[in-house]
């Protein structure tokens, strides 16, 4: 006698720190990305898509040196006994993509590409362990006009997504002047550690201010919790010269040059950095993109492989979340020059340069300006008579032919459940055509938008059924023309 | 005294399965995936995005019964000890993501989605183990006329993919009749693991033919290779009776329906489905489907899924591969009814039809038929002097700003290398403006389109560089005019 076997349900729910995405959002973000694309193409890159997938040991920073490399990354071992891993970025498989065909490509090699990455880390509220990311780079080009490219590519596509000029700016720095400014305070630049550990201090500077900075680049600081984050441990005097660095900006592009200038003495790297920087600075104003920018000292980026020009696109309004509330949003793009990535495959020093724009950030952005996209305006048929569903699709059909998104109701309730529907669905109108208008030779196209508009308006039912002001009841011929006419009167509501 | 520590480079290489995409071909897919999509726009349907991992439990198939559910599928253990992997198609996320969402969403539920999937298989030539999948599925729609809306919405993705109205067919079978038909000789339907026999062995008819699906029906078969695959072990009068349902497909459709009813018997299932494939051949032949869609009871679709009505498009002419052989395509889309894929996580039936575009295929067939998309043409300026660089970028904007692409030689070499680059880039034109041009404030455009043709007629080298046809030298301020005739000039060459 055996007990009788329970049927296994799973519950419907998703892996934490993964999410589904649907309708305008994400009809927003592809056009968005689209219109991005075009900029990059327009200044000669070429479209690329590497796999999702990257031996672990050809993403460099997670080597598999644990029994399970998962470290950061989402990694698996695959058949052959070798650690694969989801890509975390789209610049360490370029780097794998130019060593891997390096006689073959162009150069410079210069590519976009959209994709999806992970990053196997604690998820929280807004932080994602999968999202877009959206390149442009240039291989193998060590001028700084390769990095004023940069800067007038990202300019033109965070214009292109639809931010206004006057709503962002792009910050420019420099990790060569950075570097001079270390070794005239008497910090060796290439102790790696010590070097990061100044930058990641100033890179608070956004968010702390001075006071914040100099803590970190002194002996520590508590945050507002009682977390210790340990310092620098510089002195006083170095201190104090890394503040005036990053507070020397000015609205003068050439009095910020002059100013940095003056803080980094005669370290040659620091005055290569800054000859660049200047360069840089000219090509911008001769292209007519100095509204666009501003030099800037206290930008660093995060990124360890920065080796040259950095600069990041910047809001300059406040943005609100979902909540109302008012968040910091950090920057929108960014990018600067890395010359040693290719290097790890070919032990050869291989120039390069781009720019990443921020999706969700950008797209928050926009959506909080209004740029958001919507999804055309969508036409239900009713489906009233189960023997009329040739002819609703027929109505659809030719509503479609005409340019419009049209569908039928294909579910099995009744006219009311099919007007929630609608409802539900965001549709601007209705196509109804039941028995009595069948036999009429008629069709009633109804706007729910203005209907619901009217609806709140109109306080006595009775009045609102007898006007009936937001439908039109026409020949079946005249379908197509009344629909026509209801969703361009829409948009004059 | 410390050996000196050799630098560890890892190989640039992929993981075996595993490509990388560019230019033409992906700009191809692109562009192919946002005329589909617009389709699936027209009829009424949202986009959606599910995650690239979800829980393995919840994709189904897999069952975590293993200690790493690896077969067929990129698995992980997440943080909690929970087993996910990376989705195998887009339809079992859509299922997870209906049933997560069933109270708020509207039903009928119509989504679209474009993704990458995964398989965990042995690759080999041509077999990826990442690829893209472009779906459109109603879920909550029981009735033949969603059915038949989505045959009609295959159709017209294809046909907006660019694929000629003669160069394909839709052919459209039900697995209710199948089952019919087995109960009528005597198999029970519902004995999952013999009709799924029967119907593998059916679906080989395209490839093997009567006589190879009789074997398999049967006794069993040998192939080429010399390799068994073990028969069904029906009876003779049983095989015959499969094999004259598979062939009893006609050009005309009710003779078809006609000869299909007489093959199944009286069976209740069975009527079920002639009926509604009856009525989904009336729908189809309403609208002016019926020169695309064929009924052919040959069509069987892999997938166990499948409940009701399977479609299939299909090719009509023989494609070729890269190598110039005719290869066996299969199907460039295909879909179907599948009631149960809801049941899982909710236990309640929800009826469901979609269907899904073979991405990859239906590709190789629009670059067969010559319907690729190219990049719009290039034109590098060249970078002769290096104070000249400003001018450079200038010229560069100037004619992107007149809508064609543009991007000024960033590398270091000399006149030779860049026009080489710019070949290898396969540029239209290039802007050349070198000390004399400058002196005289002019610049030369030069067509390496025709410049490449012209020198493969002219013999004479010393002729052609006389001649020079393939290039103009006009005053600077009529650059963008020379470019812009230039590349027009182009297209008629």
């Amino acid at each position: 006698m055996s007990k009788k076997q329970k049927v296994f349900r799973p519950k419907a729910r998703k892996p934490k720190g993964f999410r589904d995405r649907a309708g305008r959002e994400l009809l927003s973000e592809t056009r968005m990305l689209a219109r991005i694309c075009e900029v990059y193409a327009a200044y000669g890159f070429t479209p690329l898509e590497t796999p999702a997938f990257e031996y672990t040991d050809a993403l460099g920073k997670f080597l598999p040196d644990t029994d399970r490399p998962n470290q950061g990354v989402f990694s698996i071992e695959d058949d052959d006994k070798q650690w694969m891993s989801l890509r975390y970025d789209l610049t360490a498989p370029l780097a794998r993509h130019v060593a891997e065909y390096y006689d073959q490509s162009p150069k410079p090699f210069r590519r976009y590409q959209v994709g999806t990455v992970w990053r196997n880390e604690k998820p929280g509220p807004g932080r994602f362990r999968e999202f877009t990311q959206c390149d442009a780079d240039t291989v193998g080009a060590s001028g700084p006009h390769a990095d004023a490219e940069a800067i007038m590519m990202l300019t033109d596509a965070v214009l292109a997504a639809g931010i206004d000029a006057k709503d962002f700016v792009v910050r420019v720095s420099s990790r060569q002047i950075m570097s001079g400014l270390l070794r005239h305070i008497g910090i060796d630049p290439d102790d790696a550690e010590r070097a990061a550990g100044v930058l990641r201090a100033m890179d608070k500077y956004d968010r702390l201010g001075a006071e914040g900075v100099a803590l970190l680049l002194g002996p520590g600081r508590k945050d507002a919790s009682g977390d210790f984050t340990e310092g620098a441990q510089l002195a006083g005097d170095q201190i104090e010269a890394v503040l005036a660095f990053m507070a020397c900006g000015q609205v003068d592009t050439q009095a910020t040059l002059k100013a940095m200038a003056s803080l980094i003495g005669d370290d040659e790297t620091g005055r290569e950095g800054l000859a660049d920087l200047t360069s840089i600075a000219d090509t911008l104003a001769a292209l007519g993109y100095a509204p666009h920018v501003r030099i800037d000292p206290s930008v660093v980026r995060g990124l360890d492989y920065y080796t040259g020009p950095v600069f990041e696109a910047e809001l300059t309004f406040p943005v609100k979340n979902d909540k109302g509330e008012v968040v910091q949003f950090g920057s929108v793009g960014s990018g600067g020059r890395y010359d040693g990535l290719v290097e790890r495959f070919k032990g050869v020093r291989v120039p390069a340069v781009g720019c990443s724009i921020g999706v969700s950030r950008l797209l928050a952005a926009l959506t909080d300006r209004g740029g958001e996209e919507d999804e055309a305006p969508l036409v239900v048929v009713l489906a009233l008579e189960p023997t009329q569903m040739i002819d609703y699709h027929l109505m659809a059909r030719e509503i479609r032919a005409q340019g419009m998104r049209a569908e039928v109701y294909l579910g099995g309730s009744g006219m009311r459940a099919q007007l929630k529907y609608a409802d539900k669905r965001g549709a601007a109108a209705v196509v109804i055509q039941g028995d009595d208008e069948r036999s009429a030779g008629q069709v009633t196209v109804k706007d729910l938008i203005l209907g619901a508009k009217l609806s709140e308006e109109i306080e006595s039912n009775a009045e609102w059924r007898a006007g009936q002001p937001a439908q039109v009841t026409v020949p079946r011929t005249d379908l197509v023309t009344a629909v026509r006419g209801t969703l361009a009167f829409r948009s004059l509501v």
